[in-house]
């Protein structure tokens, strides 16, 4: 049987937290020099089943994170290479470079392909800090959207996502002004969108709940009447969150060659910026 | 003798193109599986004799160019681990991944440390495509910056670079409305800057270039009376530039516990946007 993550991992002795959907989602226990074994849930999939491209990054830099002397993520970045599906898999990590300030480390999360033997799945590198070591001064220049208060919004995802295939969309709340065009199958043609999100069972979102966050909205191509799929992902985490849901703004600006890139932007309940994301991403 | 960079490695028989400032200071040999042995030209250094990290990534981005059965990187993320120095180092490789519309590979910057065994200067990870396989239909939203036509610019770097330890700014000419405020000893507060870019010796930048010219301008937070290290960085190279001077918007919009990012998209002369970069960045 599997324990919780946290418990069996952390090897500085100090329980990290383990809460919300996320958290208790990835069991996994460490079986060796850096490689951690772990049962990725069926609970964050897409419509044909694979595995939400953010769900894949949290998971593999939580193993990360348990490995790397300094506590934060503050930068990482994913390549996606082939669908991840529920079950068993690998993160095999290698610390690259422990300094003062930064730490760097490498992910590898491998399942195992059809002749059975491991193959890469999603490859990771991340920049790690101690953010409670310097004081945060913030000076910041973003503009966090203008929305109603969350309760006033129209809420969708969570207990109101339709059934089906799809599981991730369940896991979360998203509140809007109005329900964006896709999803009312007359998409508005401008890719961007501005929302609140919560997980939706209530848990307040972690330093490291931010890498699925900027993964977990449905892409704004959709608006285009495009679909959209991950090739490579970076996120900025500059922030633990304070408790509470989250303003998100999300923007496509450039499409060309098939690829688009995408922007997220993340503020917690007080107003700071806590996450950016760009990503580049195959229109379907 | 070294020869020049792609006669020597290009491994489908193709010459890809040989221009300009940088892909001739690049001289290197591949000299086994994946590894490339490269002279670190000490033409691309900051004031204390470290190479500028676009360079850094440049290079190592042309040796990945040469093992990948894709010719065009479109996304490269890289991670700077201990400064690079001018003088011999290699660039081990690796294709982790071959797919039909794209693939990716790392690349690892190795020097010799101080007791002479060989360590990781910078650790990259890129995804190439073939941009001539589709065709472009761009969607762009981005705003190139409004600029005065480059020759009714006020012109710094190039041969008006100040001599001294660095020799960066020597390699390339930016043409700017008047000079910023850090230069002339009086920072704005504005951690932004719009300008006008082109290689010193006139050649044309290609999209590998790309990824120097993202990191090759000073960082905007010179306008703030801070100095900057970067510690990731990320790149999307979205189109081969048209000959001609590119346009660049460099803007800093979050500094917190003592880093901050920075983006910069470059536009080719026809205002196609050629590339998008972020990266996180330590604040000195």
């Amino acid at each position: 049987m599997l324990e919780p993550f946290f418990l069996l991992t952390c090897p500085q002795g100090t329980l990290r937290a383990v809460i919300g959907e996320l958290g208790l989602d990835s069991t996994a226990q460490r079986v060796g020099d850096g490689v951690h074994e772990i049962a990725l849930s069926d609970r964050w999939s897409l419509d044909d089943g694979r595995l939400n491209g953010g769900y894949q990054l949290s998971v593999a830099l939580r193993a990360l994170a348990t490995e790397v002397p300094l506590p934060d993520p503050v930068v990482a970045s994913a390549s996606y290479l082939r669908p991840a599906m529920p079950g068993p898999a690998r993160v095999r990590t290698e610390v690259v470079r422990a300094g003062r300030r930064l730490a760097t480390g490498t992910a590898r999360l491998v399942q195992a392909g059809p002749d059975g033997a491991e193959r890469d799945v999603l490859r990771l590198e991340a920049t790690f800090a101690d953010l409670a070591a310097t004081p945060a001064d913030p000076v910041d220049l973003t503009v966090p959207p203008a929305l109603p208060p969350f309760a006033e919004c129209v809420s969708f995802g969570g207990p109101d996502a339709p059934p089906g295939a799809a599981t991730v969309g369940r896991r979360m709340r998203y509140g809007v002004p109005a329900l964006p065009g896709w999803v009312r199958g007359e998409p508005s043609g401008d890719p961007s969108a501005e929302f609140w999100f919560a997980f939706a069972d209530g848990s307040d979102a972690t330093l490291l709940d931010l890498a699925f966050v900027v993964d977990g909205a449905a892409p704004v191509v959709l608006e285009m009447g495009r679909g959209s799929s991950t090739a490579q992902l970076t996120v900025h985490l500059r922030e633990h969150p304070a408790p509470g849901p989250l303003r998100c703004r999300t923007v496509t600006r450039h499409l060309a060659h098939g690829l688009h890139e995408e922007d997220v932007e993340v503020w917690d309940a007080d107003g700071a910026l806590v996450a950016q994301s760009r990503q580049l991403a195959l229109l379907l």
